[in-house]
């Protein structure tokens, strides 16, 4: 069954819309989603989830199915499920590209369309750009931690539904990692997968050694995983093939998943340096996550790359942001709300961002319309329901993105920990006046 | 796209699959799923999942299209290619029925069957048990401590992805929750939807009363948000719509999204009964968990009925499980692995519990086969790859049973916090051998 559909909609906004239908109230309105405050240790985000928003708006359409199921609830009226039934999305798409960094209060997508069809978006957009943003996020802080070294993606299995899993291995290919274990991704992204054998392999053999042995003979090239039973007997086993196969030995790496693997790799390495297999890489997993690859980058620790699960894949320091979707224009007019600690700012929304000695210095949030110096970040992505050409990018161009804007982020700003110096963002003149008459 | 396919795999299931096919390995086979360590501030969990995962069986098989990506790869041979395109599940399947309360070590599910099929469905298997039974354990301590108030699902936008929105509703109501504001759950599950108006409604009408008014006038019970722009005075413009209503008047409630709930509720509730409006009730929204309903329920806060969103759906305290799939038993030998930390007890599992003073004593893990007094309670859910009748309940006899579930465990562990005294889990006689002897 396909999920993507607009019946994955929050009830309310169906109740509102069939209050603005009947009360004959469809304007055009502009809803920003955007970030409130930035989560824990977190100084910057990166963009991400805007290739599926598009293709959601691209095939908005109610099936029968949806309507009848709508209709059994017994709140909504005869014309307006018929308009249901018909709607399509129409309106304008502006947002950043995939792959740029961005701020607190930054609008990372707006939509202005009939306020009827921009209400009913609102959770889709939320839960997609929400997950994909996340994981972007932490994907980049580990990889720029990992220094030169692979990082995989492992983490499917823990990841909060299938959906999760799939969009993870996109976001975190964009973010710099090498590859996914998540075979479905590969083939939906078109990005490497990777994997080698777990323990169970190694258990239903009669020994480690048969069981390496009748592995590299299918898989020459492969990673073994040594720490089924006891890791230094592992390692022994791996010797103990090369010398058999001589010349035909090609391993490229052994896998350590349990124990202390910082203390545990440097003596591995040893071995297997005594042993002339100098060119076995260690790879590590279990438990990874960016401030436990730091530890290992900074210690020089011999692993020469990661799988990442769990951790990476819940995002578990930071495991959401506040991120919302707000009204800011109807009709021209500037919309706010006042709720404590919940106040918003009128007006569709535009972002200038400034550089100095090839470092970004700080951001402008203007009026869209404004004329401001500099290159406006947001662009238009959609108009009239229709993508714009080359507004939505190749996932290679995105990931080409994340390295250049993380080369151009202040260096306090990569810190793992929140920066003593928040990153400026400042409002235009028109909008700090309006802001601050609020 | 149906993204619950096979294809949902790590590529070292398929890697190790096509050794076991090109070995002549295919042996049957048992593998466990199990959480090795609760999570923080857990002392139960509430299995949920199997539904899912008993359907993904059924319907198990590669697509052409899928076999074409796998050729692409260059790593599978064509004969173990064909193998896969034939490949169905007919194993048999063990498992706690859902909403059954189980702790660290006990089976949840167990799959018996040709070791090629047990290996390729680790993935599926750990994403949807993982992410059900950590949500409906989450779900569980939130309505455990709100009382008799209405709670409600609000979490789907901040949820991860999708499929996490629509499992995360299904396992809150199977927890106790009352509804789901997800329209695409309640159509799927069957579950009430509930759901009214958000600040956007308020802010395109001229004014709050206006609004009031006119969505009152469509929806005459419904609850009315108040702090678009100042609760006071939003209390206000209701109590202003009751008097023009007058016996028309028939709003059920009030919602509160925003600032400091505790105290302005109490504020609010009063200034309600001062005008009458005894039976409007209150509801609160906005960064809910069940440590915070606690605080709520403990100071008898006038509030009626909470809507829970981003904390609960992702599981904000403990956002994943230590969860694992791991081979017990090939051809009808226990199998094991001694990995630091990570050991595992060979042999597939049963579980019995005993129960003193209607309240649960303990719990006794067996081997399968082995005949301990008492109910075990583990069933068999299919049988050669067939779902057995009455395996899977109805989603209200599940809700009855973490009801009654809860009222059998020992108060200690319905602490949101870890109980010093843990419930005890023991190893029948000859597993305790086993065990103890590797």
């Amino acid at each position: 069954m396909d999920i993507s559909t607009p019946l994955f909609v929050d009830l309310y906004e169906l109740t509102m819309a069939q209050g603005y239908f009947l009360e004959n109230l469809n304007g055009e309105a502009v809803f920003s989603t955007f970030v409130r405050k930035l989560p824990i240790n977190r100084n910057f985000l990166i963009a991400c989830g805007l290739a599926d928003v598009v293709s959601f708006l691209e095939n908005f359409k109610f099936s029968s199915d949806d309507i009848d199921y709508l209709k059994s609830l017994g709140i909504f009226k005869d014309e307006f499920l018929d308009f249901l039934k018909e709607l399509r999305f129409t309106g304008d798409v502006y947002a950043l590209r995939e792959g740029t960094v961005f701020f607190e209060n930054e609008p990372i997508l707006e939509i202005k369309a009939p306020i009827i069809q921009c209400q009913l978006l609102e959770t889709y957009v939320l839960n997609q750009i929400q997950l994909q943003t996340m994981l972007a996020t932490k994907g980049a802080r580990i990889c720029s931690v990992s220094q030169d070294r692979n990082v995989v993606d492992f983490g499917s299995r823990r990841a909060h539904g299938l959906d999760a899993g799939l969009k993870a291995a996109r976001a975190f290919y964009i973010s710099g990692m090498n590859a996914t274990s998540n075979v479905l991704a590969g083939k939906i992204y078109n990005i490497p997968v990777t994997g080698t054998m777990a323990h169970s392999y190694i258990q239903v053999h009669s020994n480690e050694f048969d069981a390496f042995e009748a592995f590299s003979s299918i898989y020459p090239d492969t990673v073994l995983l040594i720490d089924t039973y006891d890791i230094y007997e592992g390692v022994e086993n791996v010797i103990k093939l090369s010398k058999k196969l001589g010349d035909k030995f090609s391993i490229t790496g052994i896998r350590i998943d349990s124990g202390d693997i910082i203390t545990t790799s440097k003596e591995i390495r040893k071995i297997l340096d005594r042993a002339g297999l100098y060119s076995v890489k260690i790879i590590a997993s279990g438990s990874l996550d960016e401030y436990k690859i730091y530890e290992i980058a900074k210690e020089n620790v011999p692993i020469d790359g990661f799988g990442v699960g769990t951790k990476a894949i819940v995002s578990e320091d930071a495991p959401f942001l506040d991120i919302v979707y707000k009204l800011t224009e109807y009709k021209g007019e500037g919309k706010f709300k006042k709720s404590k600690g919940k106040s918003t700012i009128p007006f569709q929304k535009q972002v200038y961002r400034y550089i100095d000695g090839g470092k970004y210095r700080e951001d402008v949030i203007s009026i869209y319309n404004e004329v401001l110096p500099g290159d406006p970040l947001i662009i238009k992505v959609m108009e009239n329901g229709r993508l714009r050409d080359g507004a939505v990018d190749e996932l290679d161009v995105i990931r080409e993105r994340v390295k250049k804007e993380l080369s151009m982020l202040p260096d306090n700003l990569k810190k793992l920990q929140k920066s003593e110096v928040v990153y400026p963002v400042k409002f235009s003149p028109s909008l700090e006046k309006i802001r601050t008459s609020l």
